[in-house]
């Protein structure tokens, strides 16, 4: 592993299929170190995000990073129960990992993330893929996070695209409008990877199989939740294959992929009760001259990559795993 | 003229540049026959717009269809003075039109689109290029409109491209939202041109030259206004040429150009006072696997023509006033 030269990473999460492979991809990269892992209710509950999370560690032969649980509800409102016709009852398409010994640290994600921020000052990095409910509870806990982290990368949002949720708003953002607010308006430089980029990065089957030939454990469950996955996206792409929303987030935080078309520009987000409520309303209005630069902008958001996701994201698992022999306990 | 084959056409605008080409296009279109116009609010104040119409109207040799003034105001609020700095004082770029002798008739707009519609029953054809003010009146008259007109075409809204006024919002729906959500719930077949189609669709400086180089004095009038016109898109284009919108909602509502992608969907308008207010929620969900059919949808949202529209819109003026001789009073 080359340690030295990754950067400090928290992960907030709601494991969650796409989840899991942001996860493995983050323990993968050599640019990251994982520090600490907060979940937060989603595609699954932030206990039940948890569970997946120390399971996934234990396989992936990390059993030590801390998992955190966190907001079970959002700001407004209560969990809405999950995404179970997109992730399955377990939030990993039913795929049964062994259960790790390891629980959840007393802290909350919250706690956890303000520790760490605190530890790795001006050197953490945050990826946050799921609702924004711990995000914006740290920033309540510490005021002085934005200038604790290094910066933020969000998987959330739809600039141009349709949503995924209404017909303008994503799942992320959607489940938690009011956190998401308080996070886009804090003074640090947020990525926001929305699904006008993560949609057009699909994984097609013949990854999925490239992933379930590997000999490594984690690289087969990942393989097998997303056979579930797909089943999901068939009416969304008509064909079988998936977006790639989570890991998308996580490379493009390790600056693993490049970056075609990312203007920086203002970004709000609708808290209204109207048809609009969990939109990113981001003002793209200087598509049409090449985005010149905007006053008060400070979200940088990535609309178009300089390269193919798939072969990155399974060349970055192959060649840790393969050559590595980080392996744990075999699937059982 | 092919008067015979040519269905009855009721515009309702606020002109404006844009506003005075679609006119000129449904006079010389052979597909249109232009009885009746009305005029609200928008570029310019309703009254503003009458005059612009009824001089365009007297130099184009149409002095005899009826102009009535419609809203000056939307339903909330008041009218915010026009947009000067898109369209000149006057309107229309500051091209001095001769002054026709011609006034509006005593009608307001919605009375004259509920008259013509009965009139005209099951036949007529509204093009609406301008806030939806007189329409949404004329359904609140005449709450059969929808019955008796054959379809209803808008130049408005941003489906998947940014808007105009906000980073959401186009300003013809911006202006009056609450008309708009009104037009827009109704029960008829609308077909709506929004900024997707109208941006990617431009007038360059080759074919205003050829609107200058034209013999005919309504050519060479609205090759002077989008001079100015032009101007004010040097910001948005990052050079001199000019959006399309009004007289690309005009040719689509005479069939005159081909459409590549325009799915029939639901659309919602944003008629809270957040950041999305005035926003065409269009649920093009179905984007990826090619818009399957969707239930309760009755929009057709024009996302893309299936031709260059430039050029279609200078063969339709060339042919009808270079062969007819349709000249009125020279420009002065």
């Amino acid at each position: 592993m080359t340690q030295r030269t990754a950067a400090p990473f928290y992960l907030d999460c709601d494991t969650g299929i796409d989840d899991a492979l942001a996860l493995a991809y983050l323990l993968a990269s050599p640019r990251a170190e994982l520090v600490g892992i907060g979940t937060v209710s989603g595609n699954i509950s932030a206990a039940g995000g948890a569970r997946n999370t120390l399971d996934l560690l234990s396989l992936a032969g990390h059993p030590d990073i801390p998992v955190a649980v966190g907001a079970h509800d959002p700001q407004v409102g209560t969990f809405h129960g999950g995404a179970p016709h997109v992730h399955g009852d377990n939030g990993i398409g039913g795929v049964d990992l062994p259960t790790s010994d390891r629980e959840p640290i007393e802290a909350t994600a919250a706690e956890l993330l303000v520790q760490l921020a605190h530890q790795h000052a001006g050197e953490l990095r945050v990826v946050a893929i799921g609702p924004l409910t711990n995000i914006a509870e740290a920033l309540r806990l510490e005021p002085k996070l934005p200038e604790l982290v290094a910066e933020i990368t969000i998987m959330g949002g739809a600039a141009m695209a349709p949503g995924n949720i209404t017909p303008v708003a994503e799942a992320n953002i959607a489940n938690d409008p009011e956190a998401a607010a308080e996070v886009l308006a804090a003074s640090w430089n947020v990525t926001l990877v929305p699904l006008d980029v993560t949609m057009t990065n699909v994984f097609e089957e013949s990854h999925r199989q490239e992933l379930l030939a590997s000999e490594h454990p984690v690289s087969q469950a990942l393989g097998e939740m997303l056979g579930y996955y797909f089943g999901f996206y068939i009416d969304i792409f008509g064909r079988a294959c998936s977006a790639m929303h989570d890991p998308l987030a996580a490379a493009i935080a390790v600056r693993g992929v490049e970056l075609a078309v990312a203007p920086t520009v203002r970004v709000a987000v609708d808290t209204t009760n109207g048809p609009s409520r969990g939109q990113t309303v981001c003002d793209l209005r200087g598509l049409y001259a090449g985005f010149p630069a905007q006053s008060g902008a400070r979200c940088q958001v990535v609309l178009e990559l300089g390269e193919d996701f798939a072969p990155h994201l399974l060349g970055t698992m192959q060649a840790a795993w393969l050559s590595e022999e980080q392996v744990a306990a075999p699937v059982a």
